[in-house]
């Protein structure tokens, strides 16, 4: 299914045309290096991407709606950046709403039920009660393919040993390729897509149930930064699910290159940052005073002393 | 997977003890219909329900929120259910968010995220992260299997003459089962939902992805009364689709127990209501003049003035 | 208190300049007409102003929203402006999410506090905690000046006769004037807003709070279209109070510069559209078939009665 | 303007009736503690209150909800309050969501002001369109009429000397009358609110605007248990403005009545934790290494770097 939308300045596969000649000027906030990556699909697994169709503000957009808060007062006394890694450290939100990015993205179903569960956003899904799917299938790459994790309830742990991963994607494979067989012959549709003479097709609301969540499906979705920061917060996060992860890493380098002082308070403040509970800081004043401390005089759950640990060590 | 939460009022099925012998005693607002159905599971599809988990407020926690606004000036002057009529037909919404209900649903995935698209609620979904689903399936009726719909894009037809029903029927119910056998041959486990001794585990959160979207999942769903109306409008609604208004129609029960002023509004002045465009008033005060009307006079569209004139002849 | 923002394409005062020369182009959809209007503001009531500061998307960008949910199936099938018109008469909100604005608004509090309860936006306020605001208020003009009604609990009727008018405008203007000499000597500060020498200043966070309702604030205040379409539908409509009219009024106009399909569509399903019950329907149907009808037989409110009546008049 | 609702567990004041024995029971859950202290309102400022209206759910319900999401695999291994303490500290912020509680609030417009910047809340607030405001006004006490903060932009710094306070105190008082009787002279009302026989009166949604933000405001206000933590955090801290952090105080100690073990996780891993920016744990783990650190090195601003070392000194 392709993009339905014709832009001028972008070519039939959805890559940047080379000329600026007809590009319209504009009056409006302009990110140069956002410019440089509008319209041009970053590639996600095997057959996703995450596409720049539209943006609003920058940095300076963070910086100009706070200086309505604070009014005259503070005008020119911080620098800009300094001004965004003090709003940020105090968690001054508001003013990272004043952005917004919209994102055209292609990924997995199961993915994608992830993914909406952010409800501060705009999104418009392709609907499988309209259109007929195409028959592409999420396959993990054989690095990809992971034990349950014996310590996480929900993540993953060893990768597979080589034969069993061949194994386990010939399986996921042979078995989204049936799938899809099923829904083309419930549709009663040929392999080109087009309708068979003869016999009764199944709705399409019907017919798509059968499809596997590792099918994909495509969205366009719309974002304020404070609301997208949030979003990278937790599916950047190494306890996300490694397939969502992947495209909040490429969003990650996207938010980069539009608002750099915000991504760098953003990783300062959020995405690097340690918070210590009221335990944990006794906790730790308590270690620089030269005291030998544990979970239990520190008071916190094991699980939590580990991550205490581990963060001063890290 | 059953409900982990122990209620002393329940049975272990999830049903109503018969007892109030131990039932606590509460200041709250409550709602005598309401307590009558509540925890008791309601069936929808082939392993669906509908469970009410916790409600707050009734008809008259809207009039009070409502009162609140209108201060003592017009104390008495409407009664209460005129007011809720009145408040639903100016669309003054905010009473209604007053009020609040939580809910426990059984449903296919397909189903899950089409209602999931509703933002403004409260949601607590089965992760299939952390649990191995149970092997249950919406598999059709055969008087639900119908073909594609002639003149909707996203709607269903006729329903299937009975051998293609049947046929059709069969091959859901088998690619179901044979999806959840390669489910469990990946998570190398038994029947029993037990591992088996030998041989690694694909993570649950891969495994998962080959599963259809007929699979049932489950969720805590909590939202206002104002929302609630939306996605009853927008959801028990012909053109939702079938196996959705299934669940919304038992909503709509639970919800004239729960508010009946306020059910009554919402039938009244959205469900069974009917909105004239500005050129559709215009063509309607042109017939009732003894005009002679169609879709070019009106100035509106074929598929608009099919609507009005259904709206008419109804 | 000016915008501490530096746009090199407006003047200091807020215009914009006349070249065109050192514009950034962009990749972007654009909406000319827009970019017309973009930064001037615009005056409402005495001091008060509604500017545009940055949008994304216009009419083009709902249709490829759409567009992604119907796939290709729809394509090139309905001209843009019908399925704009199709869109907003079905209620398909989501595509009208896609677009948004961004407004910088100038207006007294007590019109703000009304603004405010729309939640579905961003904002950043002149925070009087920080800053010391303007001695700037509403003074309404004589002939805004009228007289509670006596039929809407909340409206008002007939304006004041000449006599009483000015008595009441100059008793307003006069009273501001006290409170703002009052918060200037509680801050301890001259008429140019500098320090007094001697003496102790109550902190800005008190002293404001002297200030009446009248005084002017301002804000960054950015919503997506379809939640800008609620907010006209609520504060462009007769009931809403006159000084947020005002307001609203000018808004649409800039919306309808911006996307004139969304905008026409808007006034013919939402602005000027009329909804009748489902008691209202059956009336209406026994209306066109001959028979008279009131009140009583229609089984609706006087009230309710009425609008039906009123709107058959039209 | 009373409460127009009648509640026959409730006194004509607004207090709890002393009998419970017509009491409805209820399946529902229920906090025996929140039983006590509903429908009581709990002073705040001169003329404020904050008063339980009604509750949805307490601490089980959060372990209900994140059991949905965990299924029976974790059920058992973690006692509540740890699991609650865990959803807490790694921010799984849903299971919050399941718990509501609805307060009817009396403040200052200028508290209301900032109450009403938290979104995620149901609000239904008295109109002064429709009714008549009382003439109770917010007079601080002496000893918080404090100067501006020198060091901080929005804060307040010294407590005023005594005879500042008083006559700041005194001119608060006074003008707050004048503006008041201004009001009624206005709407040609006399001192028991009753309309003068002659004369012309100001609409009332027009007289309110003289009315300065100390006046009294009221509202029903409906937030889910989540977005109270969030509100909290932000209003029950030092940086908070003193008269909604009076108010924040009562609400912590009405949620920590309602659910225990959440109100002990937020103080644990919200209100008293401290959170270390990427550098800052860079700083930190080279002091507990035995160097010595200021800001230059640490690489942040100097504010940041006095907050850092006063966490460790606190």
């Amino acid at each position: 299914m392709k993009d339905a939308y014709s832009n001028p300045n972008v070519t039939e596969t959805g890559a940047r045309r080379d000329t600026t000649a007809f590009l319209p000027t504009t009056y409006r906030a302009t990110s140069p290096a956002m410019e440089q990556i509008m319209n041009n699909p970053r590639d996600v697994l095997d057959h996703g991407f995450v596409r720049v169709v539209d943006y609003m503000g920058e940095d300076a957009a963070i910086v100009q709606a706070a200086r309505v808060s604070y009014g005259m007062g503070t005008k020119g006394v911080r620098k800009d950046a300094a001004l965004i890694d003090y709003l940020m450290r105090k968690r001054h939100t508001t003013p990272f709403e004043m952005c917004e990015v919209k994102l055209h993205v292609k990924l997995p179903i199961f993915v994608a039920r992830q993914w909406i569960r952010h409800r501060m956003a705009n999104v418009n899904e392709a609907s499988a009660r309209y259109s007929i799917l195409d028959g592409e299938f999420y396959i993990p790459e054989l690095d990809d393919l992971a034990t349950q994790s014996s310590s996480n309830g929900q993540g993953r742990g060893d990768v597979l040993n080589d034969a069993d991963a061949i194994e386990a994607q010939d399986l996921i494979f042979s078995s989204s390729n049936e799938a899809y067989n099923l829904y083309r012959l419930l549709l009663n549709i040929d392999e080109s897509g087009n309708p068979n003479d003869a016999g009764a097709c199944l709705s399409r609301e019907l017919a798509r149930m059968v499809l596997p969540t590792n099918i994909y499906t495509q969205f366009y979705w719309k974002i304020d930064l404070h609301n997208l920061f949030h979003f990278l917060s937790l599916r950047a996060d190494p306890h996300a699910q490694l397939e969502i992860r992947r495209y909040a890493d490429v969003i990650c380098e996207i938010v980069k290159a539009w608002v750099p002082a915000a991504y760098n308070a953003f990783e300062q403040h959020r995405l690097h940052s340690v918070t210590f509970s009221k335990s944990g800081m006794s906790a730790l004043k308590r270690m620089m005073a030269g005291e030998d401390m544990d979970a239990k005089k520190a008071g916190v759950s094991d699980r939590e002393w580990g991550e205490i640990t581990a963060a001063l060590a890290a």
